[in-house]
């Protein structure tokens, strides 16, 4: 089988490098849009060779979107006449918003996916070899997919070694909104509280793993997270608001000095690590 | 010289093997109080004897306390009676309360310091050998101390591969607070809503770096814990304040859907890692 890759940065980079460990792919291909991307891709290998969205089409009987959640919108169009055998797949964080926006014609083709793995990095040199290994990857609303491109999804996910959970895709965003982004929004601002501080380098100077496992993912790309904030907005709004009642509880707490029901709600949210 | 180390935990476990592991020490005594701490430090072999507060005093030269910060002013009356060439020391995460309640006998010996190291865990079985390396530690007001105690812990920090940091109780207290206390205070609150969600075990099926980083220090231990939101309370309460006016302005810009704002914001929040 013949894969092409919209998007070779942090996802679709690592993605190639996977299908290509793996021997999963007969030739990898690969499309992107800027000239320096093109550029980073080249030197760093990562696909078979560099074509435009028209070869992608003719060559490949597997084409992933792995592009920021809103380009994913604007890019089907030029997938509208595909191959009924060619499965297309995007790697979006939010899946609700995509599927209802799949055009009817290439509906049983396209296969909405959301590998749950990254890294705070973006681009081409972001790429890393074992990035999906051992990972969870959603599969969304597979009512919608003919079997010959189920089958497809689950044969490449399997052999690059990530667990297959199949779900709705609005239950999907609520489920992505907790575990990814919320911990977004919330290390965003974590982070500019730091930095408004009048002295955030002497502060930082005394960083240890709290801090940083903690402020990490807010070195994430604003350009991705305002789309898929943008995507998962409904969902995002109501989980701040239940965040910010536990924030408004243990400031209370805190002020009242009511400390034998502050080591309660401590204790409560031990209890996560329990399942986690 | 002889250390001796009350609370062998997390962090006074892990002294004991630093400075075995670095000879530093004749001998290492310890003293526990519960008979299950005092079975587990002998099962794991953390000390050369435990023995009570009396012989601590009479064998070292250096005492270590490694016990939650309210338990460190509980126990002082107990040193006040240690010889003039005996340098006794905190490992506390708050400094201001502690230094401002040591005793004006023992002032010259006592050593206010935090090292800027832990894990979620706590208990002997928490202790590990590298906790300490490449870490920082803060020494506070030491004008207060006569130079044989400076001299000692210098001497005994450097030998295990810390970096040391000097400044007043005050500062530190801040500095700790945005990079240690409250990332907790938001760990446990986004521990906490999730726990708080219908079905959180097949939501947390999904978790994957972002959520797992943000919530690992969740797990801390809340005796701990209020003791430390307790003696840092005024800086707690007024970096929630702050950490609160962001999670505000993101949930604003998120519901009335200015997403250029958003972007700007986010972009904010990624120069932290021009220093971090």
């Amino acid at each position: 089988m013949n894969i092409g890759i919209v998007g070779l940065g942090l996802m679709g980079g690592s993605f190639a490098k996977a299908v290509k460990r793996y021997a999963i792919a007969t030739k990898v291909y690969g499309y992107a849009r800027s000239e320096k991307s093109k550029k980073e891709i080249a030197e760093l290998n990562l696909v078979d060779e560099l074509v435009d969205i028209k070869t992608l089409k003719e060559k490949c009987d597997l084409i992933v979107l792995a592009i920021p959640v809103d380009n994913i919108i604007s890019i089907i169009p030029e997938f509208l006449d595909i191959k009924d055998t060619t499965t297309i797949m995007d790697l979006g964080s939010t899946k609700d918003f995509i599927v209802k926006n799949i055009p009817e014609s290439i509906r049983q083709n396209f296969i909405a996916a959301h590998p749950m793995t990254g890294t705070e990095k973006s681009g081409p040199k972001a790429a890393i070899d074992d990035l999906y290994e051992g990972k969870t990857v959603v599969l969304c609303n597979l009512e919608d997919n003919e079997n010959i491109h189920v089958n497809r999804a689950f044969k490449v996910f399997q052999a690059i070694g990530m667990r297959i959970v199949v779900m709705d895709s609005d239950e999907h965003d609520i489920h992505a909104c907790y575990m990814s982004h919320l911990p977004h929004a919330i290390s965003y601002s974590l982070a500019n509280t730091v930095m408004g501080h009048e002295d955030p380098k002497s502060i930082i100077a005394l960083a240890a793993g709290g801090f940083k496992d903690m402020s990490r993912i807010a070195k994430s790309s604003p350009d991705m997270w305002t789309d898929i904030f943008k995507q998962n907005r409904e969902n995002l709004l109501k989980s701040i608001d239940l965040f910010e009642d536990h924030m408004k509880k243990v400031r209370t707490m805190v002020e009242e000095e009511d400390y034998d029901d502050l080591k309660e709600w401590m204790k409560k949210a031990n209890s996560l690590h329990e399942i986690l």
